[in-house]
């Protein structure tokens, strides 16, 4: 038997929701380039034609035929351009499909599948659709998709190619049982997976150990680029039959990762289970086994990768949603410092635009330290002071205490809301996880904004992460971004004379630590005092999480970072009697 | 054979999410009543031990043991109680159960049934768990529970209980038919099903379809009250055999109805299933063939249970969360007046508190306005005039246009919130459904509140129940709370002189049934040009809507009445690009 040889690219493109023509003009584009560097066969990720995920949309009779009409097209236009001979691989929501288990008198909710179309000589050769759907955490498919079943073969040069769409690679059982039974000579898994603290250490041992029981290659291909909360971290890879890893693509930004693989053919190997459709693409193109194209990229740190996907998922919420520009204010804190320093990294310093809000209560360190991080960070700064603004409103409704410190808060929000109206700059909301557990913010008023950056970064880890940015500038000679002052500072709201944070709540390592425990670990109450917190601690903290549910379903958007963000991740009830 | 005969209750309570110690109480109480009047059997609504929907608290081990526990105490208590000898069954989250389908190194979301216990003598005698779990419009119980499998028989006196949760019912197939090869005596249906507008006409028919074909009579059983955005309606009944109806328990309100059935005998009927469990509950006390007590409730016209659902949907959201009282901006418009009259109907004039916060461009008649309804309700109106508190901040931001316009909408917002943290109460905010479906109004300014009354509302419809409550209220010679003018005036912001909504917007009537084509009925843009909208129309409109996502997210809560609430009934990306 003869040990044929495929070269595989991997196209981990960063599709814009519902945008059909903008995504197909990409695909087509990266599969002559992909095309021109001999690639035989040309994945790419889930949905990647429509953008991911797309939620409801999947019910919407119209937005399923603009997506069948754009893959019609583009089979058509990859065959005008001269690269039919090669099958495409390609992520697409596959309906309208009626679901006849749908309960009567309702409204249809379940009518697509989650599919990959193969393209081959200007048609849509065959799809397979996605057996297992995740319906937990971010995700609700089976709220928008029915479950496929069968299987494809790509036949190409002998080699048989299956393909499976994320969830089938996570679930023990089930579709990776019958690959292992019908014995594919490589197998292209195509994903949306979104980027989790310590996911790639999770994602790698999984593959290499579905290769290795299936007996064959993975190619591992995941989209690129942020979502509303999610960011698609790319890093695509392939593994061989023992599930050791041969080429990875670049984390974070589109790549298209071309692989040399030695294949088993499909003679005397392949089992053809029922169910199960064969795409024969003859021989394609040119042997390619002289040369080996193959890449590795080394992965970056944990906080590096933390610090990109932010960024990532900043940039891709201005641009995709048009913003020309995005306003902030600058307290001389270190929230709105590393915020300002993401969307200066996210989209230049020309379009990052801070505010300098002080109060009567606002120490000269906190002026100081926003003209500093202004200036490091090459960003244009406002001043615009609040006492003027806030005392008539305290004065005419008589407000004292907490009441009159919320003003304060709230007229910066006024102030930010109307710089943003009048030149239509993004507001960039700057409160971290750990005070939005908590409730530690004013609604309406620090709260405001469209994007969040920092929504999912526990407090202690906003510190390492810009003390990680900090070192990154000067290891490349650059200024640092942060400054050292807003590092090493007690938090403060100043919203009264002398506040700091922990007047009112435990050291952040300490709190950060109770709500991991609370909210990550989802541990009760009892399993976080075993851990060795004090119980009237976590009596209040959990009480405070509790009851700031209602301020958290009011907040902005921003990237989910952790294995549990608050939002679609943690869907829990307003009104809830903790017994 | 003989016909026995059993008095069966319906208790339709009011459980409050969580209180497992109130809610075991209220249960105990019903018990109790419903025993001294003779009751055979008792049932309870859908998790009635633990109000319903959880939610993610379904997958936290420590809530599912409190669970546990209260309902083994209820047993015990409801023996000490004397009524040990009668059958309750108690609808309660039956876990925690680990879930062997559930992903590697995911977080573990699946870990309990959605259970109905069968209490009898000091003891839970057995579990009927959920089979069929809907995970569409609001409901996520794929993510929350695991189906169960089997039946539960009660074999009380001869005759055979059946048992069904909610959406058991409404599937084709499946459990139903199973009841229809073991054709029990009496099916009882435990439910959480939430009021929409017209539901009624589609749950009594289908029980209706479903006893002629299990050929046995079904008492359906719904839970009572709000739980954030959804409000149960009550409104249990019993059907016979034929499908006719027999019994039926009032609406929006707590009750226990009693009804008494001729029922055939398990002997030569009942089939023995495979995976059935009997529960033996001998002879029960004395028959009641003597006496009848059923009796059935007239049901409301539509706009009184729509106007009944809101006013219970805001009286469970205060008293549930421990407000003390309710803050609105009193505008002299119609949404206003009507968020009003819908609190004090929900809680009392003494706890509702309005304020008038002219700007320099409100009229004579919005002043006069608000002081007649303020008047006509019986509550405290305050007036906070803003032109003082708007203009320094224009003035510094050198702000003009749409952008000057919302700074008088966050002034009041800042006014109330202000109040509000000051006095303790909830802000109420007054949007209706057309004005956030397009984004008609000031994020972080009009916007603000804990709880919006009518956002599920059209303006369309907001003006029927305005005219159907002041009618409501001649009728009985009491003064209408709504003031004439609010209702026939035309709808202004008034933010700048002489503005009117319809400057900027279709007429309401239009307007309301495009968006009812596009967002309840899900129709495409082409669709919906098909029912006669000019295409500029459609088009603007629709991108309106889409655009306004963004805000809808940062929205407070609010009672559905649809069949298609913004939230978690309509789910959709913000960074989305219309192809």
């Amino acid at each position: 038997m003869a040990m044929p040889n495929l070269r595989v690219a991997l196209a981990q493109s960063n599709p814009r929701l519902g945008d059909f023509r903008s995504n197909s003009a990409q695909i087509l584009s990266d599969v002559l380039v992909a095309h021109a560097q001999g690639a035989d066969l040309i994945a790419f990720g889930e949905m990647a034609l429509s953008g991911y995920p797309i939620e409801d949309l999947a019910v919407r009779p119209e937005f399923l035929s603009h997506a069948r009409s754009a893959l019609t097209e583009l089979a058509l236009e990859i065959m005008k351009a001269g690269a039919g001979d090669i099958p495409v691989i390609v992520g697409f929501p596959n309906g309208p499909i009626r679901d006849s288990s749908e309960p009567p008198n309702s409204t249809p909710s379940v009518i697509a599948h989650n599919s990959a179309a193969v393209i081959y000589r200007g048609e849509v050769a065959g799809t397979y659709d996605k057996h297992h759907l995740p319906n937990y955490g971010v995700f609700d498919e089976y709220r928008n998709f029915i479950p496929g079943t069968g299987h494809v073969l790509v036949r190409l040069r002998g080699i048989d190619v299956a393909i499976l769409i994320c969830e089938d690679i996570w679930r023990d059982g089930g579709v990776c049982d019958e690959l292992a039974e019908i014995r594919p000579g490589l197998v292209v898994v195509v994903n949306g997976s979104p980027f989790e603290q310590d996911k790639d250490d999770v994602r790698l041992p999984l593959v290499s150990r579905r290769a290795a029981s299936v007996g064959a290659p993975f190619a591992y291909l995941n989209l690129v680029g942020g979502q509303d909360d999610l960011v698609f971290d790319g890093d695509s890879f392939v593994v061989d039959e023992f599930g050791t890893l041969v080429a990875r693509a670049k984390s974070f930004e589109p790549d298209i990762l071309l692989c040399d693989l030695e294949l088993a053919a499909h003679e005397g190997r392949t089992v053809e289970r029922t169910g199960t459709q064969i795409i024969d693409c003859g021989d394609g193109g040119e042997s390619h086994t002289d040369i080996s194209v193959s890449t590795t990229q080394t992965p970056r740190n944990e906080l590096e990768r933390v610090w990109s996907a932010l960024v990532l998922g900043l940039r891709d919420y201005v641009e995709k949603n048009g913003f020309p520009s995005v306003i902030l204010g600058l307290s001389g804190g270190i929230d709105s410092a590393v915020c300002a320093a993401l969307a200066v990294d996210a989209i230049g310093p020309d379009r990052v635009f801070g505010v300098s809000m002080p109060s009567q209560w606002s120490s000269e360190h906190s002026r100081s330290d926003a003209d500093d991080a202004a200036q490091r960070l090459g960003i244009t700064l406002t001043t615009q002071p609040i006492a003027e603004l806030v005392n008539p409103i305290e004065t005419q409704l008589e407000l004292d205490g907490i009441a009159a410190e919320n003003v304060q808060a709230r007229i910066r929000g006024v102030i930010l809301m109307g710089l943003s109206n009048m030149h239509g700059h993004l507001v960039l909301t700057t409160g971290n996880k750990t005070e939005i557990a908590v409730g530690y913010s004013t609604i309406y008023g620090d709260s405001v904004g469209g994007f969040a950056p920092i929504r999912d970064v526990p407090k202690t880890l906003v510190w390492e992460l810009a003390k990680w940015r900090n070192r990154e500038a000067e290891s490349k000679g650059a200024t640092p971004p942060i400054p050292e002052n807003s590092i090493t500072k007690p938090p403060s709201a100043e919203l009264r004379p002398g506040q700091v944070d922990q007047d009112s709540l435990p050291p952040y390592d300490q709190l950060d630590a109770l709500l991991d425990a609370y909210i990550t670990q989802r541990l009760g109450r009892d399993e976080v005092v075993a851990l060795g917190f004090a119980p009237e601690l976590v009596d209040r903290i959990v009480a405070l999480v509790d009851r700031a549910e209602w301020k958290r379903r009011q907040g902005a958007i921003g990237p989910k970072i952790s294995g549990m963000a608050f939002g679609r991740d943690r869907r829990l009830p307003v009104t809830f009697h903790r017994s």
